[in-house]
């Protein structure tokens, strides 16, 4: 593993690493923030999963995440999108391939050989974590934006018992019937729909749901409401008597503004799961 | 007017009157709490719309409203939920007739010529209250529990700058389409389904929303969930962008218990926006 880069940030140590991926077949980058608190014993980990176009960097440098977690003692991961560089299959389109890794396993070509996302975010890179920082991966919560939302919600929702809480901003809420989704699921997953059913908030959330506190934030100015479908999850939610919180902020758009406005109430949501 | 009681309550006066009703074709009795800044002028007005087989008396006494109005400077009203009494029609059920006025004017018979709740709510009783008490009916908000948050989101919805803001604690949100609200409907309102659509807060958020806060609270162990119908309102909403929360509170029913435990978040929206 190597070291980028480190920041003194809010008391704490802002961090960004690169380690070799076995899932992934190459080197991926990762942002970390570890609290004051970490030097005296292992923190809990909040992972915030980011949008299409991003790398590890945009929520680091926009989110105003680090001010909130420093302040409960909570760990920030912030991983990358996708795989990248070298030998990665690409796209031209942005919403496709590199940046758009979607938080699944590819299984069709020329996405599968490296596009692992699922396993790198739940398996692997906790690991790296647990092995090389103060960290205590018993403690998990997991948060993300638009496909990070997305992301966020799929993976809490199949590995029950394994994230205490879930939050997202403006997710991509039902891809299987949005054009965010259906491309890139038929593309990494090939055209068997069932295959696609783990990897929609809103088929999860009829089927599953979640044990533990939800909250989802989205901006009525959003320029991709119609893409998202915030509507069938919020559908699905309630039919399921599902606990959680919905809100539906006036004059926000998809932007990190909207997401640092709210980001302290999603990481206090956080910590009184990962702290009770 | 006769004044039945008053009571000092947390520095303000909570009072009952009766006062006969033109609209309803008899005397009415209701609740008004007065925080203390009443005797400096006039205050802005939240009013309190109860459920099935409620009187003024049920939320007064159980809500735990008035400490958080006392806090805002707020006069708080408990209406009764229809009119009662003499001549008053009736039905042996829990849920048709008297304590059942489902806040419409009801055009059939034998409802017709007293339940008038709709008038009584939105016209006559500001009016009374206007005349007689340190009230400000230029600043209005509402609220409302079970056929009350029915009352509230619907009466909200229909007459835009009313009310500066709206919220309910698990309120019948989609009556068109349940056993609480096709039978009162059919009764009150006869068997023309159109004049129903005003009378349904689900079709009130496709048709016109809300601009202003909205807050509802739904407790997940609530015994009448399937009664009730938040999952076709939750849609509504998220698909119309209202703005907006929605909450699933873990482990809630239907009671004052519910109520009580999420006043002082709805009071505070509400004193937002009333004193802005």
């Amino acid at each position: 593993m190597k070291m980028v880069s480190v920041n003194r940030c809010f008391d704490g140590v802002q961090g960004v690493y690169t380690a070799p991926s076995k899932v992934c077949g190459g080197d991926m980058t990762f942002g970390l923030f570890l609290p004051a608190e970490a030097q005296d014993g292992p923190v809990p980990v909040l992972w915030f999963l980011s949008g299409l176009t991003c790398t590890h960097e945009n929520a680091m440098t926009k989110a105003g995440a680090q001010i909130w977690a420093a302040e409960q003692g909570i760990a920030l991961v912030f991983p990358d999108t996708s795989p990248r560089g070298g030998t990665v299959a690409n796209d031209e389109a942005y919403d496709l391939g590199q940046g758009a890794g979607f938080y699944v396993n590819a299984t069709q070509n020329p996405w599968a050989p490296h596009f692992q996302m699922w396993d790198y975010i739940t398996e692997e890179l906790p690991n790296v974590l647990a092995k090389n920082f103060s960290v205590d991966t018993d403690r998990q919560s997991i948060m993300g934006h638009s496909m990070g939302g997305h992301g966020a919600l799929t993976i809490a929702m199949n590995l029950p018992d394994r994230y205490r809480s879930v939050s997202a901003f403006a997710p991509i809420a039902h891809p299987s019937q949005s054009e965010w989704g259906r491309k890139q699921l038929t593309a990494y997953l090939g055209k068997d729909e069932a295959s696609w059913a783990k990897h929609d908030a809103t088929l999860l959330m009829r089927d599953v749901g979640f044990n533990g506190p939800l909250l989802i934030d989205q901006g009525t100015e959003d320029q991709f409401l119609d893409l998202l479908k915030p509507e069938a999850l919020a559908e699905a939610m309630f039919a399921r008597r599902q606990a959680g919180v919905l809100r539906m902020q006036k004059g926000y758009d998809h932007s990190y503004y909207m997401i640092s406005t709210f980001m302290e109430e999603h990481i206090a949501l956080h910590a009184e799961a990962l702290y009770q």
